[in-house]
């Protein structure tokens, strides 16, 4: 009978409804190989995600050993591989011992996933997120302010003393993406290039008058039709249209709270520009992998 | 050699961008026969109209007269079957002698396409309402106030001695489409039933905070993740915030004008409960074709 022996390296990864990425790490956190594929929950059913994972893992595993696996991301919704529950805001972020452990038909692996957090006045949710926000915290522990995580779904996250105190979450990326895609400004927000200054004035215009901006949204439209205007300027005013609401709805909740951006470059520079165009100061913290930098603090341990 | 013979009955079309509206008239504007089908300006090449269209007439036409054909909407739009222009606002309704006759390589037909109404500043179009506010003017020629046409691209129209005076355009029923059938939000919003106090208490809410109705998109996911709201509630809500947008943004050019709803019933009456929840009255008129009595009025002259 042979003992059951823990691999030193683990295998961090983020599993959420469009990506897969997976860290192979050392026990000091030292990435030593990594993978993103295309392989979210969107597309997944639950049966089917160990098969996925360890056709990305199955070169680091070894029959000697059990190798740690710890999983944030919507792979934990309860559409997803198995549901991790949700902490309740106001409440400290997600440790180790709170991730739930997967029952797997290959013996090579442990797997945990972490829970998310949930909010329930007014209603909202996150998952993922809570772990960058760990990563962020770990290298700032007394940071007290909002934290404000663009894409998809955009949040804006309040933590003071280490916790996650308040949230708000905003479809922007996703209503950006719907109607740049598939509604009829299509045909005039297509193509390349991109004028700041139409950004900056439409979020400007949006800030101002937020009861206006659901009528900016077909005048793009119409500024192609009537003045032949481009799409340069008109994907960047459609961007700045909803970016400016997402602002609007965010100003009152500011309270001169310190902000810092979390996330990819592009991104977290244009919600920078659009914060600093209605008079706020906001500080960026970009790393090419937050979550990655979340999940090694929570398996080693935070603070 | 023989002589142009014009019939007598004649041939109204509204081509949207979805659907081909067909009635056959006689000279009084009686409808002999109606024909409805799929076959909008959204899939159809310019090349493709005649044959579209004769298909569907082919019955009522004779080699011995020439049926006159007039059209309104989509079909007359730059990607349609022939640019039919634009008036410009302010401006009458379209005449008889502004649309723009197409060559047809049938004999049996003359077909005629009006023009939309477009406005510089600020930039917006349409193109097939302007036909609706006809025929609602000929039967209230005095209306001095707003005409709301809800929609798809819901158009909100200040008619003054007959003119279209100014006018603007939103997008919420294609939002409201592309949020509940292609967002994150299907999942929450889809089945039937509908909640008239929901409707009514997100409408309101809206139209207080216009600024966080983009806030509250992402909370009807929540809501759903976090306590289990139901779907005839969370789609009531949705419409509810998107109808209340577009009333705040119009509040400011109310002026104490009247409003006149022009259009299909159910929706009307959705936009009705929701202008009476913010205190503004409102009147119907409801007719099964407006565009056909627009179409009408322009053929045998109007006032």
């Amino acid at each position: 009978m042979t003992e059951t022996v823990m691999n030193p390296n683990w295998i961090a990864v983020d599993w959420g409804t469009t990506n897969l990425r997976i860290w192979h790490c050392d026990q000091a956190g030292n990435v030593l190989d990594e993978t993103k594929v295309q392989a979210g929950m969107g597309t997944l059913t639950a049966s089917e995600y160990e098969g996925v994972l360890i056709s990305h893992i199955d070169h680091h595993l070894s029959d000697d050993v059990i190798t740690e696996v710890l999983v944030c991301g919507m792979a934990g919704a309860r559409q997803g591989w198995q549901d991790a529950g949700y902490l309740t805001a106001p409440c400290d972020t997600p440790a180790l011992n709170q991730a739930v452990t997967v029952h797997t038909a290959d013996p090579r692996i442990m797997v945990r996933i972490l829970p998310g957090i949930k909010q329930p006045e007014p209603a909202d949710v996150m998952r993922g997120e809570e772990t960058q926000i760990v990563g962020f915290l770990k290298q700032t522990t007394d940071y007290n302010g909002l934290i404000c995580l663009p894409g998809t779904h955009s949040k804006w996250v309040h933590v003071q003393n280490g916790q996650v105190v308040e949230f708000q979450t905003f479809m922007t990326g996703e209503v950006y993406d719907l109607l740049s895609r598939s509604s009829v400004l299509k045909h005039s927000v297509s193509g390349d290039g991109f004028s700041q200054f139409d950004f900056v004035d439409a979020v400007k215009s949006a800030f101002e008058n937020p009861a206006d901006a659901s009528s900016q949204l077909f005048r793009l439209r119409a500024q192609h039709l009537v003045h032949d205007t481009g799409a340069t300027i008109l994907r960047a005013r459609l961007s700045g249209i909803l970016i400016g609401q997402e602002v609007a709805a965010m100003q009152r909740q500011w309270n001169h709270l310190p902000i810092t951006l979390i996330g990819e470059e592009a991104l977290c520079s244009l919600y920078k520009s659009a914060l600093e165009a209605v008079g706020t100061s906001v500080d960026l913290n970009l790393s090419a992998a937050p979550t990655l930098r979340g999940l090694i603090a929570i398996r080693t341990g935070k603070g």
